[in-house]
């Protein structure tokens, strides 16, 4: 992101300074190979150590286990959608989904065409995560998916489920990464890279070892998890530019001293826009305290009539792509891993001049 | 690529290196926007302008009819080899499969999974294309697919096949681009771009309007092509830094002086290329003359024992990439548009001599 301005887009996002000035310099010409990595065989061993380190920087930054399998494929998080019941389940069976926000609805709606989807529990309004007491499991589920963090509305699980011996299935695409997991709580973690990992175009797959092998026969190639992990994610060509820059953003949080370090610059990030809101009549988010995103802020105006007044005078000071999902309006503010905390900082004194001068 | 090394990988493969440069001298401020093409929202009007811009070009450059639809997608051609059964036809249909090829094998293959796919001829070996007389096509086919260039074996069409009523449906993977076609032969064109357009990880698909809506209701919403086109091609975040790599390869072929000069330009360099192997007995092409790929060009050494040299000798001269397909062996020279023909000439020369002092 240049310094003069701030990017509050949910993705694709922004992604730090100092990845992108490594990509310019080296996007001709990569450490001397004569060759972009936009233009190396996937077979290379230039590629090949690209692709190696990256898997070995996130296994080391994430803590995953050695019984885990991580792939990059591409399709996005909604590719996964199929793709999840497709390599865990068969047409006739059943798999219990936890919605909690505009993602994990449409992550159940896809996985209807692959099985019986069963809503384990549905928030309504999307604005808090139900107690787990309140769910209702089915037995004989498959696997259990949750969105740990809804992207659209700002909901953020407040604990890790517990489904005993059923597989827990995430989505992470706007979380994962930015603060320490227990990635062995989880049967499947997946995510779409362009929130806050890379640009958009890689998937990631973490699975556990014991879930490959139960793909159904129509899985399509692309997607066949077992087969992917057997051929290194290259059974056929992966997206190897999004995986080197994935790679990038993978040694930038390893600079910064890793995730714990990185959530508690989260946590400072997001606590100081939630006070400010909390602490005035003119801002307002509707998410249960103990539910709030630290990744996706959603606010509105108590005068809905000012919003366009609002992103107009945000652009005005450099903070732009602060316009809430056309879904359900007003305003977000997506402060991902890369969103310094001048940004936030500069977001918050642009909210409260704005409320001076319009409230 | 730089002008240090002449790279000829079969895929990812060679970008033009004005492309390379602009991309580099945008990739941290897009055109004063204050952000990277990475972090721009695909919703962004920015975003919009680069991806209709691309679409245009491509439009314009081959001559795209009016009632086609052109889709920028996710899985490669891999993934188009799952996804056009199901955009095309039923689980109990029957598509016809003209096998030149590696590649046309893998489509065949993957097809078996969604309907019934007959093979209408299969050369053998995979030297040549059978003329159409030969095949044989089955009554109430949904549709025929042909890889109108093998990438792997350098095998290509010297026909346009006529299927009458029966969409023609094309993996254009590696011949895209280089050369002017008439789309509307076709019921379909796919394509990976790593070949011949721009980085791995996007797709294109170009589909005749009549074919959108048969969609079987188990179709990922990712490649749903009506969905997707009606979406265009944003149903999901699309890949969106490829999609610009895309357009920037279109703006240069365009300033190249479009298809009908690259045509002549790629007709060039493999003129070249096989004629020096044709006046050797120390090189060999096994395809039919007619048959022979102007995009990827495998050759093999009368003395195999010499392959490994030949390959030192060609990387240190500053010619890589060379190495054949590993299901095949030998060697093969990819000379796609961006392979400039001072490449094909140095490749040339390096043979010569080769051949000099080891022949």
């Amino acid at each position: 992101m240049s310094q003069s301005i701030y990017n509050f887009s949910a993705g694709p996002a922004v992604l730090p300074d100092e990845v992108l000035k490594i990509a310019a310099e080296e996007l001709q010409d990569w450490r001397g190979s004569g060759m972009s990595v936009m233009e190396m065989s996937h077979r290379s061993k230039e590629f090949l150590s690209i692709a190696e380190k990256a898997e070995a920087d996130l296994r080391e930054l994430m803590s995953i286990p050695d019984n885990y399998k991580v792939l990059f494929l591409q399709g996005g998080a909604s590719g996964q959608f199929a793709a999840i019941p497709m390599n865990l389940a068969g047409q006739n069976d059943v798999a219990d989904y936890v919605i909690t926000g505009s993602w994990g609805k449409k992550a159940f709606k896809e996985a209807g065409k692959y099985l019986t989807p069963n809503i384990a529990v549905k928030a309504d309004p999307f604005t808090s995560v139900p107690a787990q007491s309140n769910w209702k499991l089915s037995s004989g589920a498959k696997y259990v998916h949750v969105t740990p963090n809804e992207t659209i509305e700002g909901v953020a699980f407040p604990f890790i489920p517990y489904t005993g011996s059923v597989p827990l299935v995430a989505d992470m695409s706007s979380t994962i990464l930015s603060e320490p997991i227990d990635v062995s709580e989880y049967g499947a973690i997946y995510a779409g890279a362009q929130k806050n990992i890379g640009p958009a175009g890689v998937t990631i797959v973490i699975v556990r070892d014991d879930l490959l092998g139960k793909a159904r026969a129509l899985t399509p190639m692309i997607w066949h998890w077992a087969d992917k992990a057997e051929a290194g994610s290259m059974l056929n060509t992966p997206p190897c530019y999004s995986w080197y820059m994935c790679g990038l953003v993978f040694e930038w949080l390893k600079s910064q001293g890793g995730l714990m370090k990185i959530a508690e610059q989260n946590t400072e990030k997001a606590k100081l826009l939630y006070s400010l809101i909390d602490e005035s009549s003119f801002y307002n988010n509707a998410v249960a305290k103990e539910a709030r995103s630290k990744m996706n802020i959603p606010f509105t105006l108590a005068n809905p009539e000012l919003d366009k007044t609002f992103l107009e005078e945000a652009k005005t000071s450099g903070l732009v792509t602060l316009k809430g999902h056309r879904s359900i309006g007003g305003m977000r503010a997506s402060i991902y891993n890369a969103m310094p905390l001048e940004g936030v900082k500069a977001l918050i004194n642009f909210m409260k001049e704005f409320e001076k001068s319009h409230g």
